[in-house]
């Protein structure tokens, strides 16, 4: 688990329940008939929009982006560049043997691609194609994060209207006012929490990984291209750092 | 129908109606001129927006998506898989028969125009425009619902605006006030329900189910060219599977 | 005029009127100085932010796009497969009588290009720029009453704040608050009707028009490509039928 | 200065003006200070936003978007055609001449190119990036006034919630409270009418006159290409007119 | 650091402070956990979003954006012409020596790869995958400074429904309500200056910085290809000067 998002969610909470606390105590912002018009509505809300299947993975496919670490791209470049010196000394048929330390299913495939001897421009329309399809499956994951960050505010609004209404209808009892007015602000604050502080960042976190990651097989698609032309390795390294930041660049040449 | 949208519909619709009824009777909700000005008045604006053949196919289109099950792109990629073996055994004449086993038309189309000896680039080009306009006419559904779901809102607000000015004129009696402003806020709850737990969740989905049909057709068009073309199976399915995500891809080559 | 207009504006204005008259008088709800702040000031902010012209002809367009029915896509389909015939059989020097049946500017001129002997290829070019700049013709149309839709809640926001002002500088008399502000809310109320049932369903209409007119202009040019080329009457059906809904399809060989 | 926007102009405060008069006299709605916060404060926020020299160069960009009139579309079609014949009759190098009677320097730059004998295909491609960049920098003028009509209203909240702050911390005197929260009201006043009546329409009206200057670009450089490739005039007013609409053709040779 | 944005700065707060300070103490505007909330709650939120790799990396592209001075990009233009003629009386590898007087880093990747004989199309699709890339990570710099903007107000929104709840729920002393509610909006009015004068402003320079920059690389690029093809100087100048406006074009033939 990244330490930003540890650091992140506490700060976030506990600044939040240290300005509770220091104006009152915490039981008059807990309402279970609130919680469960927030939370619940907008499950059974995001249960209309999107098919179970699609929901199920994106909780996955969060799990997996705040627990699993990124991808190191410049070890990925150095790993290219180590495949293709092996495949210009020893063959192309000579990465069969290296595909076996490699844990990247992607460049799995382009490597498995390579050996069956794949033509190469047929090779790369492939990988793209997946690529593509990769980042509609990734989006499809934070999207149902930032539509549950668009739900939950709305359902918090129905919630205050709902109080609001039955505040109005009954106002006798001048003293009941205030207290059944701050229950009806309760859907509200929690739809803005959990919009504010916790879907619309999750599905931030999820674009940043996406990005990174399709960042990472658009730099294999790019190796493999240059290992099966069988170019120049230092053309083909500088070819991989115009990916990246030139204060990343760590060339094996100059080591 | 999915059950994901029956839960969805069930849970946001039972806990609202449980919040409701937790502090008040369900009555001082209903109130017929205000659901007339918002559901009606909606429906008019729709129908200012919408030509009235768009509206009623939009109708059709959403009672598809909840009712007609989505098709299986794994026995998709296995029925082209099976054609190609097919016209490489038998010859591209052979799929004639075998169209009548289908019932997916655009498959049917492309089919048919394979048998007919159509050039394999103007087939792809036809049914990619096909492709095109496909998602034209879906993308209409949705944005009928999309609108809606702006309108409704507008017109709550228009309904309360209403209320209040109302009852703004006449404030002479203090204890008319409150029960004047609740239904002045019913427009407003009214809209807020239609937009939110309705109509938009029924545009994600449409949107969902839309890119789900198109990806299907994606894949005829790429397994129609690699049947015309007479390629290599194995390699067929590594195309077809290069659409859709790595764990549910079930080669027939690995049973 | 189309009916569904109508309807929708009977409906639409008939329920905020119903809504209105059950609660109070007409009258409460007409402010002439109101009116004119919202209506004259969103017209004169549209003379600043347009030119003239344009706000002439949008008006134009939207009685067009209101009086005018729509170009029926079947009957174009028909007409385009009959010139390929007649073009086939007599020549293409043939279609200079028929000419005079056709009504359609763009397919006039398409025609006369035809018989004039000119290039396939720059013809389609020419056509397709025509198209482009139609379309952004149209959507200029459009975009006036969407911008109005957006002006016209500003103004109306500006006159309510006009108004609180004026009523909280002047709060001595109590009773006279509460009318001071149902007339300050007049323009809100006047602002919201016109951008949402007047000129956002308006611009709804027009963009839906256009797409439908653009879809004929976009046939029309794949229709006078397979007419040049002698393309076989069937696959020309065929291509052309890619652009409308399956169900819409009607095969003049299955007559 | 076009006469729409004076009218415009007139319209939108004379209204506005109007509808203050009609309820009080105007000195309630002048305040120093606040007008200070959102004038002073949005500038101080645009200069953090946009560089100096872009602003400047708004400001030069917006007076001559009201000033300088719109170029004729049609005088530029029959310009071009005028060139065409002179230089099918008496080469190209007697274009140079033709130049002295030109002022748009961007059609001189194009012509003198043509005369210095650049080819033809080098020529496009070099006004097309030309056009690509006078868009980028039109687009950055609209786009300071755009930012402006979003930074003042929010100019004015800020000054709103300062007096309200205020208001609210001192309570004692009752009668002082409606005052004072109308002060507070006027910067939120101001930001509204800053945003909705100026800078808005300035950046819309900036957009379509950027839209019609860069049409006027594109005519030329097909225009250029016809003239070059020595195009049939016929052929080349067709290409010319396919840009405007048919209305608006004049065609030469129907005279 | 450039002047615009000291005088911003200054211009938008001084003004803030005055409209404060003619109306009360600033101690009233002062709350330590009310800042606690929104400043560090939005640092939070940005924890969870972002990497925090990115975050630190995007205070330093701010820090940049306002210390260092923007590339003349007159200077570059000239500085191109020069290694124009260089290459073309010396001979390309000439350049070598002029490298050392160079310090944008992209313009001597772009030279070294000249001198080592690069392909000059190879060349160009490398610098342009490193200007889509530079831009890729210039954009996450200003989408941060966008995010804080949007995270920021919710944040003050949800302090001040923490300080409406507790309010409402506290109303026995009616002297207190004022001062509590006006400690309650003081997150909102923090929330709302630091998006407004503070990160909306910055992301918007550290646009515009990356525009500028990324046109200064796109003719680095344009300069490159000219002099690898040993264009006309005057040909090379007029396609440099393209990028520009026309009276910032300074022509070295007609000093």
């Amino acid at each position: 688990m990244d330490l930003a998002t540890i650091i992140g969610i506490i700060a976030a909470f506990g600044l939040m329940l240290m300005a509770i606390l220091q104006g009152s105590s915490l039981i008059i912002f807990l309402d279970v008939p609130s919680a469960l018009v927030v939370i619940g509505g907008s499950l059974g809300v995001a249960l209309i929009n999107f098919p179970l299947g699609d929901i199920i993975s994106a909780v996955n496919v969060a799990k997996k982006a705040f627990l699993v670490k990124e991808q190191s791209i410049n070890k990925l470049i150095t790993l290219l560049m180590d495949f293709s010196n092996k495949a210009r000394k020893e063959g192309i048929l000579s990465l069969q043997g290296a595909m076996d330390s490699v844990d990247d299913e992607f460049l799995i495939k382009g490597l498995q691609m390579a050996v069956d001897g794949q033509d190469p421009e047929e090779l790369k329309t492939m990988l793209n194609t997946e690529i593509d399809y990769i980042q509609e499956r990734h989006s499809k994951g934070a999207d149902i994060f930032s539509q549950l960050a668009m739900i939950s505010p709305s359902m918090g609004m129905v919630g205050t209207l709902i109080g609001l209404v039955q505040m109005l209808q009954n106002m006798n009892d001048p003293s009941s006012i205030g207290p059944a007015m701050a229950v009806a602000l309760l859907t509200t604050f929690y739809g803005s929490v959990i919009a504010n502080i916790l879907c619309n960042p999750i599905a931030g976190k999820l674009k940043t990984r996406s990005k990174t990651e399709l960042l990472a097989k658009t730099i294999i698609v790019q190796g493999m291209e240059s290992i099966l032309s069988g170019e120049n390795p230092r053309v083909m390294e500088q070819k991989l750092h115009a990916f990246i930041a030139p204060k990343l660049r760590e060339s094996i040449f100059n080591k």
